[in-house]
């Protein structure tokens, strides 16, 4: 005999899942509800294709210790190297750039959907997830940077998350590159140290301050005894950079006035902190105030192309943790000005400024408050006693569909009543209908009340439902009316 | 001096495209009204990855001449080949049995998403399109193929194609299988053979009788010269099958009455056939008559994997093509029974029928009947005179969103005002807002009101207009109401 050939595994590939049921649903409830905010705000939908030329994509990841990874990628017939997008934001500057002379300017457009990054998959990290950005590309007004700001904090309102359990913090890039100046570390050939100083600070909530100052001078060993190398920095130049992740202060005034302490008269740094109090006078003057944004040194975003104003929305209630621990939810969204992604394709300067929320995320942030979900309910079904008579059983879901009732006759092995009835349990149905040859002959029905069924089961006592019957028979011609009574108690 | 790095282009790859604006929420109101109806009927919604494992998504593109394209695939890391999905069948059939133990039985789902082609684009013709199905896993019961064929109806009334525009053509391939058993293409040895007529008659609309009589026989050249193989089979043979392309009557129980002649004493034929009556008198039950769902010999749907019944929704109205020549719109949807796709991966039978429908293709019909559209409503926008006063500006739309209003304020360089009413026009924007400093002092702002004076310049009369200002000067506290009013009229 031949070897048979060996069945197919039945699996997703690794750090792929699937969405079932309330996932979906609640998911793109919480988008269209963003969705309604970002259009009131007069950005304009705009959906590309998943698949981009490696080009035009770009090396924008966050990781860029490991610039040739992150992406899947392939090559097409002609040699081309094609990749999934691992983000919006490319795909943006692209358009941009695409139909620069068709598109109006400032161009407000908003995306959502999957990006994905071929990244080792962990715990609660997937290779394929949802964003959901807005951007404004073709203006320099930090006016433009405030709005979003606004929108962030009227987003999150708008899908659940109360005033008070979060913040928008927002930064500025160039009062960093001042610091940096002030330390000693401007130039293009002090590149690699920026670097390493950027992404070093962006891990201040992860590794403390000793952490970073570790990273700022030879460097840090973690846990794992993995070795990472330092920007080299003398204790003195190292002293500059941390004064300015901790210069946060009570107000906002007072904060700017430090930062202008440590920036002194670097003019990168000086004109980063007055677009800082410029976005902090619009917001102020439209009454988002400290209780939703704040000015915060210690937000400078990983992503190397950022050129001014960043900004991140923080959730500040606290959740338990894997171990078990309370710990802040923390960041969800962020953003910031990028005035170079459209330059790349055209030679020409765009400035442009962002904002991408962390969906799923969001999404658990939502299911920790309670904020959404409850089962979604699920069918009438309509049970099938004697499979001669499939067509009754059918007008009867017609009707109940008629009604706008969520319905559906039984469709497995109608042999095995049992069968019917757990199946109806598990699609959480809340109506059983039961029609035998008895009641055809009558002309009736037998609708059975599921949800009530499983209290009594739970508390074991029928006392409290005395008054209601768990089971009803009433006239076939009664059915849609006797459902939805049923359904509205 | 070193070269400079080429730029890179701004270009999506070959095959995809963008979708802007209307484009995105016209097919996203239509999917939601489709997801509408599938809820209804009990379905329940799932979302795969985009990514699948290569040995999961097997090889059932339509076009099994070339069984080694059309996917985008690629290796991973672990040398484990990864493609995007073709479709939302195979997908589903990996689900259904990798949570086969979970699930409830039968498994009912909806899903609507992108999949991917690696085919020659066209006209049209593109790499990434939508598509949205419903399938019902595990039931045996035509009871299920004549729900989908319901369902499909009323999703198609839903969205906006009325009845009389549309029909639901059922088959059945067990009664083309009958049929191959009278011409002689029974058995295992047959299987090539079997394979080129049921393409062959998949093409009839296309090709009409003779080019599908000549793909029977020897094969056909087309215009290009192009050379396709037939099958090969004598006059006589041809003349069976080619009876069954024509069997449709006036009547199902005449068309009905034709196959049982054409399948003689064959087995899986009159299985075949009393699977169609069963179909056909259940939808008759429920009221689905021959204007909307019929028997139609002359669909057999080109998927090598369905086993039992097949459907197909076409558009019976006619459009313009790209020559100019009217031609019924055609094919919209389809479906069927493929009873072997989940056991593929855990060797037991598990039955399964569902439909999916052509989203760009309905969306395409849609437009051309003018059931969509109508542009998206612009935002206001508000100008900005005086850049100073940036905080008033954006003062004015956080009232206007306040009230529901789309608003936003120019975010340009406000350097140029005719580049601001540009702006406002290329957005489609109703209203503009303008407070230069005489306004601000007196406080009041004037709004103009562009959808009027685009009439206006139209008609190039103010006479029809001349109840109706084109531009108010209203107190600043009134600027909603007044914008309201102006939205309203």
């Amino acid at each position: 005999m031949a070897d048979k050939p060996r069945r197919p595994r039945a699996e997703t590939p690794k750090g792929f899942r699937d969405y079932f049921g309330a996932e979906v649903t609640e998911r793109k409830a919480m988008l269209d509800r963003i969705a309604g905010v970002y259009h009131r705000y007069g950005f304009d939908p705009l959906e590309t294709s998943a698949v981009e030329t490696v080009e035009a994509l770009g090396k924008f990841l966050p990781d860029v210790d490991r610039p040739n990874e992150g992406v899947f990628a392939w090559q097409d017939e002609d040699a081309d190297w094609l990749a999934l997008r691992y983000d919006l934001t490319a795909p943006l500057a692209r358009v941009a750039a695409q139909y620069r002379n068709d598109l109006p300017s400032p161009y407000r457009r908003y995306a959502m959907g999957p990006v994905w990054r071929n990244e080792k998959p962990g715990p609660g990290r997937f290779r394929q997830f949802y964003q959901c950005d807005a951007d404004t590309v073709g203006s320099a007004s930090v006016a433009a940077d405030a709005e979003i700001c606004a929108m962030l904090a009227d987003a999150l309102e708008e899908v659940g998350i109360p005033r008070g359990d979060y913040v928008v913090k927002v930064n500025n890039r160039k009062v960093l590159n001042g610091v940096m100046e002030v330390a000693g570390l401007a130039g293009d050939d002090k590149d690699a140290e920026r670097g390493i100083v950027l992404r070093a600070i962006d891990k201040i909530d992860r590794l403390g301050p000793e952490g970073v100052r570790a990273l700022l001078g030879e460097g840090r060993k973690d846990d794992s005894g993995d070795f990472t190398k330092g920007a080299g920095l003398s204790p003195d130049q190292a002293e500059v950079v941390m004064g300015f992740t901790t210069a946060k202060r009570d107000t906002g005034a007072a904060t700017v006035a430090r930062l202008r302490e440590l920036v002194g008269t670097s003019v990168v740094g000086t004109e980063g902190i007055d677009e800082l109090e410029g976005i902090a006078a619009l917001l102020e003057a439209q009454g988002y105030g400290p209780d939703r944004i704040v000015l915060d040194p210690g937000v400078v975003r990983g992503l190397g192309y950022y050129t001014g104003p960043v900004y991140e929305a923080e959730l500040t209630f606290e959740i338990l943790d894997e171990k078990g621990r309370k710990r802040q939810f923390g960041s969800v969204a962020g953003g910031g000005r990028y005035d170079g992604l459209v330059k790349r394709f055209t030679g020409q300067d765009v400035p442009a400024t962002g904002v991408s929320i962390g969906v799923d995320r969001l999404l658990a942030a939502l299911r920790a408050k309670g904020r959404v979900g409850g089962d979604v309910a699920g069918p009438v079904v309509v049970t099938v006693m004697d499979r001669d008579r499939m067509a009754d059983y059918m007008g009867m879901v017609g009707d109940l569909r008629q009604a706008g009732i969520r319905a559906e006759v039984y469709l497995g092995n109608p042999k095995n009543f049992g069968n019917q009835l757990k199946y109806a349990d598990k699609r959480a149905s809340p109506v059983a209908v039961i029609q035998g040859g008895d009641e055809a002959q009558k002309g009736t029905v037998i609708l059975k009340d599921l949800i009530l069924g499983a209290k009594i089961a739970e508390s074991a006592t029928l006392e409290e439902w005395k008054d209601r019957p768990a089971q009803v028979e009433v006239p076939r011609a009664n059915l849609v009316a006797a459902v939805l009574k049923m359904l509205d108690q």
